[in-house]
C-alpha cells in the first residue's frame, strides 16, 4: 500500500518532494495530538505545530462549515468576519502593530514583508540568517537557506551568521549577541557599497529553523539598534512562535523584548486552513498600499476568517498559551536530564523544544540524531531533526500537549537512546 | 452600517484596499448564483468566478466538513487526497501535462511557473502583455500592469501591446496574430540583447485581463512558433478561463489550440477554499524540483484536495461545462443584439462576456461604463469593468447561471442603456 502510494507519487507529483522517514507514513485520521495510519497504528504528534489547537479540533471545523454554508467570498466587498478578527488580533500586540493584510500562506505574508522595508526605505538590500527558512515564493527563497533560490543569492542579499549557543556566533556565549549585530553592521556596510543600500532584516524571534538555539531575552537589542540605526525595518517572522507556543508570552518578539515593524504569521493562524496575515503599523501599511495596490483573491475572506477566530477561541477558552508554559516547562526540564554521551544540550521556549547531539569529537551527530528520529517513528512517536547539521532532534506538538504526552514521548526517547547504537 | 465598516476597514486594514462600488455592498449570506446584502437585498452574481459551482455549494461544503473532521495535514505524509486529484485533473489535459504542485493561490502557481522556465532554460527574461495580471508576489507583480511592481518593471521582464478587437495590435483584426507574435520575436532579441535571455511567455489563452477581446483560435500558433524558436517556455495562466468557463473545451488553451509547456490554475479549482496548482510536463517538473525543493505547508492538504475533488464532482453531475456552452451563446446573442450608440463590442466565451463602450469620438466610454456598473449594482446584479481603459463590462458569473439569469441581467442591462445618461 505505501509502496503503491510512493509509485503514484512520484509518477503525479515528479522527482524529488520532499517526505517524512525511511518509511513513510500514510495518516488517515488525526484528533488532538493524536495520529492515526492506514493499518490502525496511532502516533503521538510532536511535530505538527499547524493543529495549533489539536488535529480536527470540533470548534475549529463547525467554524469552517458554518461559514462555508452562509458565505465565502472576497474582500472587495463588505464582511464584519476580517475586521472583527484584526481587531481580536491587534489587541494582542503591541508596538501600534495595528494594521493587517490577510493573505494564504507565510510565504504571501513574508513577500509582503520584504515590500514593505523595500516600499518605505526606497532600498532593496536585505539581512538574514545562514541556516532559515522565510518562504517558498521567488522572492522569499532569496532568504531560505533551507530552500535556496534557483541561480542563486542576489547581490541585494546577505545571510549572517545564525545564533547557535553550542557553537556560538564570536566564540562565546557571552559575547553572542554583539557579535550577531557586528555580522548584520557589515552586511549593512557591504550592502550600501554594493549600491543595494539596506532595507531590513528578517528574522524569527526564537530563530525556530535555526535549531531553537538557546538565547535570552535581550540577544538582539544590539542588532536591533544597528538595524534602526542604518534606517532598515525589523520585520519578525512568528510564523512559527507565534499564537502562544512560546508559553511566557503570545508572541516570540514580546518574549525576546523587540519591538518589530512588521510582524508575518501564518501555519497555526487558523489551524490547517490556509490563512496567514502581515500586520504593520499604519505608517508602514500605508507606505505599502501607497506603492502597491495590494488584492489577495482568497486572504481575508470570511471563512478564513471565521477559522482563525474559531482558533483564538481555543487557544483562549482552553487556556493554551499557559499549558504551554507549565507543560513546557515539565518537558524540558525532563529533556535537560535525559543522559547520553552525545547529548549536547537540550533547549526550549514553551512547546518547542530541541536536543542536540554531538559527537565525542566535536562532530555533529547527524545520523544518530536521524536513527533516533526513526526509531521513534517505528514505535509510535512522531518527530523531527532541524538546525545546521540536522543534528538536533525538533518537538513542536500541538498545543493541546499534556505532561501525560510529554511523559509518553521522552520515556520513549530515554529507550532510543539506550537502544539505538552510537558508534564512533 | 456600511459607513460604519467603511471607516473600521481604513482603520484595520489602511488606506487604499480594493473595494468594488460606489456605494459598497455588504454581503452576508450566498447560494448558488444569488448574494444577499445585510439589509436582505437580494443580488444576482454576474461576477464572481471563485463560487464556480455556485456559493456555498452543499456537496463542496459537505466535501470541507468531512475531511477537516477527519484529517488536516501536509505532503510530507502519504495521503491519497492529491493523487486522486492529480489523476483525476491531469486526465483533463493533453500535451504530456502530467505532473502537479499544489499550492494555496494563484500567485504562488505562477510564480513556480516562472522558476520553472528558469530552470528550464537557464535563463531570466520573461514576457507578458502589457494588460494584465498574474500575481500578486514580488516576482508575479513584474508581469502585472494591473498591479505593477514596487520600484517599476525589471530589466528581464518585457511587456507586448495586448490583443485588442476594437484597436487591434498592428492595426488589423486580420494581421494582428502576426503583429502579435512580432512584438514578441522584437521582445525576445531585446532581451537577449540585455544580456537576460528568454524564459518564456506568460498568457491567458482567453486574455481576460486584457479585456478578453474576440480573438479567433490559432490567434497564438505564430506566437508560439517564435517562442519555440527562442528555446523559451508557453506559460498558460488558465487561473480564470480553466474548469469549463469558456463552454467549448474544459481549458482555454484547448479552445485557442496551443500546447502549452506549462498550465496553471487557480480561483474556482476548490470554490472558494484556497487552492491552486501548477501542471507541467515531466521533463519541466524535473528540472525544477532537482534546482528547488519546493514544499507548501498547507498546498495539496486533504481538506484543499476534498474540496477540489467535489468542485470537479459538480462540474461533472451538473453538467457545467455543458450550461457554460449553452447559456454563454444564448447570453452573447442577447449582448449582441443590445442597442446603444457608445456600444463597440459585445463578445465572450462560454460563460465569460465582455461589452465595450467607446464614445463618438472614438474614446473610451469609462465613466458610462462605470455608470452602468453602479446602475445595475444599485438595481441588484453585480458585474464590473474591464480592459486598458476600464470601457468594458466584465460578466463571469457562477457557472450554474442559467437563461433566465441571463435574462433578468440583460434585461436590466437594456434598461440601464436606456436610463443612463450619454453625455458627449
Amino acid at each position: 500500500m505505501t509502496t503503491d502510494l510512493l509509485a503514484r507519487r512520484e509518477r503525479l507529483l515528479g522527482p524529488n518532494v520532499p517526505i517524512f522517514y525511511d518509511e513513510p507514513v500514510h495518516l488517515v485520521r488525526g484528533e488532538g495530538v493524536w495520529l492515526w495510519d492506514a493499518d490502525g497504528r496511532k502516533y503521538l504528534d510532536c511535530y505538527n505545530n499547524v493543529p495549533h489547537v489539536g488535529h480536527c479540533h470540533p470548534h475549529v471545523v463547525e467554524a469552517i462549515t458554518r461559514q462555508a454554508s452562509t458565505l465565502n467570498t472576497h474582500t472587495r466587498y463588505l464582511h464584519e468576519g476580517i475586521l472583527d478578527y484584526t481587531e481580536r488580533l491587534t489587541a494582542t500586540l503591541s508596538h501600534d502593530l495595528s494594521q493587517l493584510i490577510m493573505v494564504c500562506t507565510g510565504s504571501e505574508a513574508n513577500d509582503i514583508a520584504l515590500r514593505m522595508a523595500q516600499a518605505v526605505t526606497g532600498k532593496t538590500g536585505i539581512i538574514a540568517t545562514d541556516n532559515t527558512y522565510h518562504g517558498n515564493t521567488l522572492a522569499t527563497s532569496q532568504l531560505s537557506t533551507r530552500r535556496p533560490p534557483i541561480g542563486g543569492y542576489p547581490r541585494n542579499v546577505r545571510l549572517v551568521p545564525a545564533p547557535d549557543t553550542v557553537r556560538p556566533v564570536g566564540g562565546s556565549l557571552d559575547g553572542q549577541a554583539q557579535a550577531f549585530a557586528d555580522n548584520v553592521a557589515n552586511a549593512i556596510a557591504e550592502l550600501e557599497a554594493e549600491g543595494c543600500g539596506f532595507s531590513g532584516f528578517m528574522f524569527c524571534p526564537v530563530f525556530a529553523n535555526e535549531g531553537i538555539p538557546a538565547i535570552k531575552p535581550g540577544f538582539l537589542d544590539p542588532t536591533a539598534e544597528v538595524v534602526r540605526r542604518a534606517g532598515g525595518l525589523m520585520l519578525c517572522d512568528e510564523v512559527q512562535p507565534g499564537f502562544g507556543r512560546i508559553g511566557d508570552t503570545f508572541w516570540g518578539h514580546d518574549w525576546l523584548g523587540i519591538a518589530p515593524d512588521v510582524v508575518t504569521i501564518g501555519k497555526p493562524m487558523a489551524n490547517g486552513h490556509p490563512a496567514a496575515a502581515v500586520i504593520a503599523r499604519p505608517d508602514i501599511m500605508s507606505a505599502f498600499r501607497t506603492a502597491f495596490g495590494y488584492f489577495n483573491t482568497f486572504g481575508g475572506n470570511p471563512v478564513s476568517c471565521a477559522a482563525a477566530m474559531a482558533t483564538l477561541d481555543v487557544i483562549e477558552s482552553d487556556g493554551l498559551q499557559e499549558n504551554a508554559r507549565a507543560v513546557g516547562a515539565y518537558a524540558l526540564d525532563r529533556l535537560r536530564r535525559l543522559e547520553h554521551p552525545w547529548k549536547a544540550e537540550a533547549r526550549g521556549s514553551g512547546l518547542f523544544f530541541g536536543v542536540e547531539f554531538v559527537r565525542p569529537d566535536g562532530k555533529p551527530a547527524t545520523d544518530f540524531a536521524a536513527q533516533l528520529v526513526e526509531f521513534m517513528r517505528r514505535n509510535g512517536v512522531l518527530m523531527n531533526r532541524i538546525g545546521r547539521d540536522m543534528n538536533t532532534l525538533k518537538m513542536r506538538p500541538p498545543m493541546p500537549f499534556g505532561t501525560e504526552h510529554a511523559d509518553l514521548a521522552i520515556d520513549l526517547l530515554e529507550q532510543a537512546l539506550r537502544e539505538v547504537p552510537h558508534v564512533e
